[in-house]
């Protein structure tokens, strides 16, 4: 038996087995907890133009800094009070990081060239956020806004696994059912042999067994000798098919590196299914503007000041509609822009706040979308959406999750973050296509180069107004509650300010809460 | 280590484990494959107008019998060489087996009342087959036809397990992630205590601990206490989250018997992702009666009688267009009549053949629809697609994979075979559905029943004219090759004439197979 530290703990832990007989109380209170709806945060309650009607007082005005997730969730729940609000964002376009890349579309970088997408008309690129969990309030947004889903596949056991130690890539489904395999012959035959008596009751030992078997399609004799879940080079239809040779033994099993492609979607905002909406993710955000307003969002004008003053805040921006710069005065702030950008925006509202923005560091990611003239991932492949896993630098590719059997597709080629991203993003687009191609071709074959249409990259850590995929926090300490709170009449909101960081239900959740803190201000000052 | 039998072959295999150092020759091996195409069966040629240009031969009358996917993807194929096909259905309507019940819809069975369906305008209920598995020829037709597709949710991390062990539900997550979470706890610990050591070299183990890390996602000790994955009971968002109750103790996780859900879909048929038409599955019919041609198809008119004559077939039928029967001679027959109907039309084909068609065995199979007036499983349980598996007689609840969001939905409240099927099957519909509600109440909780609003169910074994789900073979031994081959001028198709029994693929195959083969002996007369 092991003796790894810990172990006291997890045998008294285990002291009750025996004398548990079935499912017991621990069962009984998970379950009542799986009957009760899970979520986000069911607290919150939208703002609403009644809650003034008795005071006979109207809503306030509230300036909006970012029109990106957060900034527009928080003018469309102000909105539904009737608050006055004007949105200001820096970028000629809305939506923030949910970018979605049509053809077109063209796309500038710090230093870098600009890139024209030369999509087809049905292509598109989900350049930022790209999937839905089904727990996230997103999805509750896509239902009131009238945003139709559809299933995101973030997993396919057709998908390649193809790790360096590979010299060639393997189905998902074969890597995973000779892992299962071993692992549960390893553990069965350690069972069978006494190995776990200490831990396991003569029952637990049956019980497990007879998990194990399944599990690992195991023989009679608790070995594994490979499985149809593996796949086959014909698979059974008129004849009985033929079953894929191997299974390759354990050493090379293990030695292959499959670990973190078996397990990608076992985490709990990685858990299949996963949604997506339909026709591309700024179906959220023209559906946020056309509630919002989109008179009241001034695109191209970068935040130059906030400050608070004595009875409101005043924000000044250049650009903007007459090209010259402006003021907003309003009774509010919600200051929605990625920290490392806000905190460079000159402000009275103190050193803590502006330490407290320096405090998350931003995180280079890069995506590439690279469209094909045909689906050969679909008819030679036979992959119908997922997620290739790596561990080359392009990490993963992503099959398309939509337009299955359409004329033409697009890949994404390269989802990657850190050094990885830092690298291709260092790269003009023609040589990040190159690399990325280059490693596909380890995948695919040389269809993966020879037939492609045409591509876009972002780099997010060079895009100006973002300048970063996501900000981490070193920890969840002091300079993250600074922020969760207003600094004076100015509040804070966004995805980083969040457990749930670089997600669309982060920017959702903290508009909520500024929100929902906003307005009971008012409440209170009325 | 174990002295299970066996052991001697497995050590035989793992001897050269140590040497091969990182993924040797089998994996590479398996890659080659990887990259080729897998399929069922490629080697298909449709016969085509020009094979008959040389001869100024035409293409031959055939009869076809049944009106299911083995009988339109016949006269389909055939159509393409301009074969001149009838095809005689003994129901009012085509499709067979490929049934999708719409409101106004109406059912009736063998002794039973007559069920009306009373859906709403967007709700339909595919009664018969429901998914499609990527490599399966069925989506190669419903490319070919321009059947658009979308995914089947074959399986949901939200979804619950409810066995009879267990006092109420606990979501797949967390079932899975607490047994993940021992599994590798027990075997990591075992390969740490030396347990393992004649099967792993030390490299192996430190491999195989790094995988069980990841997979049981194991504390530094490596025992398991619990994981995020587990999901919660209030998610991350602004706050950190409230994470569930829990993990129960070995024992009783043990004890769940939760085995059966964990594993559903590892098989080749059941891997995620699966796919289903858009609309209902008999998009699919629509469209290859589209293709062969209304009029070709003659609806109502059970067989009663198959000859083969010196120069050609004769096929007699019951009722059909002026009500009162009639004779269909043609150069050839397909029969894709279930076995056990065709073994009880008159025929001259023979002792031997009667005798095959006996030997498969129909299998009782049902299904219940359940419309309610709102997504409460989308909305309170936050389960969008997918099954919650059972061990109680409805055996499966199905969440629809369409609609999401809409106003209304429909699940399928059981879909079991054998003796449940019987059993549920034995009673009218009022107690079926009775019945069902009573269990699926066991899992959602009051609404599941209070808020019906209509249902259908189906036992298609007392469906007329089908007679079971589908048949299966007590081998694939000499009936079942009998039938693969002509007897006369009669050839076989159907599912259950293949290695996929019960699934519309295996029908496309084996319309496929018979198609060559009739065609073939064309083309070599003349």
């Amino acid at each position: 038996m092991s003796s790894a530290p810990g172990t006291l703990t997890r045998r008294a832990l285990l002291a009750g087995v025996g004398a548990a007989g079935g499912a017991g109380a621990m069962f009984a209170a998970m379950g009542a907890l799986g009957l009760a709806p899970d979520s986000q945060d069911r607290a919150f309650t939208p703002p609403q133009r009644s809650d003034f009607s008795l005071t006979g007082r109207g809503a306030a005005k509230v300036v909006v800094l970012g029109a990106g997730i957060a900034g527009l969730t928080c003018a469309y729940e102000l909105g539904k009070a009737g608050y006055d609000c004007t949105v200001l964002e820096a970028a000629d376009r809305v939506g923030g990081r949910n970018l979605t890349v049509r053809g077109g579309d063209r796309l500038t970088e710090f230093g870098g060239e600009t890139q024209t997408a030369e999509f087809g008309p049905d292509v598109y690129f989900n350049a930022g956020p790209g999937r839905i969990a089904q727990w996230m309030v997103t999805m509750d947004y896509c239902r009131e806004l009238g945003v139709p889903l559809e299933v995101f596949v973030n997993g396919n056991a057709s998908a390649y696994v193809r790790t360096h130690a590979m010299d060639a890539p393997v189905r998902v489904r074969t890597a995973r059912a000779d892992m299962y395999g071993y692992i549960a012959e390893l553990l069965a035959k350690a069972a069978d042999a006494g190995a776990l008596d200490r831990r396991l009751t003569g029952e637990d030992r049956e019980r497990l067994t007879e998990f194990l078997r399944r599990f690992g399609d195991l023989g009679p004799d608790l070995s594994y000798r490979g499985s149809p879940r593996r796949g086959f080079t014909v698979y059974p239809g008129y004849g009985s098919g033929e079953p894929l040779a191997g299974p390759p033994p354990l050493g090379e099993v293990l030695a292959a590196g499959t670990g973190r492609a078996l397990t990608a979607d076992f985490g709990f905002e990685q858990a299949m299914p996963m949604f997506q909406p339909v026709g591309g993710m700024d179906a959220i955000v023209r559906a946020l503007v056309r509630e919002v307003g989109e008179e009241r969002i001034l695109t191209g004008a970068p935040v130059t000041g906030v400050r608070n003053l004595p009875d409101g805040v005043e924000v000044t921006y250049s650009g903007g509609p007459g090209g010259s710069g402006g003021a907003v005065r309003a009774d509010y702030c919600v200051a929605t822009l990625p920290p490392h950008l806000l905190a460079r925006v000159p402000h009275n509202l103190g050193a803590r706040v502006t330490a407290a923005l320096r405090t998350p560091t931003p995180v280079a990611a890069g995506k590439l979308g690279l469209e094909y003239g045909r689906r050969w991932w679909e008819t030679e492949d036979r992959i119908y959406g997922g997620i290739t896993e790596t561990d080359l630098d392009i990490t993963h590719i992503w099959y398309p999750s939509h337009g299955y059997h359409g004329r033409t597709g697009l890949l994404v080629g390269y989802y990657n973050t850190g050094a990885e991203a830092e690298l291709y993003g260092s790269l003009p687009h023609h040589e990040r296509r190159a690399r990325a191609l280059t490693q596909g071709k380890k995948i695919h074959g040389e269809k993966y180069r020879a037939e492609l249409r045409s591509s876009v990259s972002v780099a997010w850590h060079r895009r100006p107004h973002v300048e970063g995929g996501w900000a981490v926090w070193p920890s969840y300490g002091g300079a993250f509650t600074v922020l969760q709170q207003p600094a004076g009449r100015v509040h804070f909101a966004g995805d980083w300010l969040t457990h749930l960081v670089a997600w669309q239900a982060g920017a959702m959740e903290s508009a909520r809460k500024a929100v929902t803190a906003l307005h009971q201000r008012v409440l209170a000052v009325s």
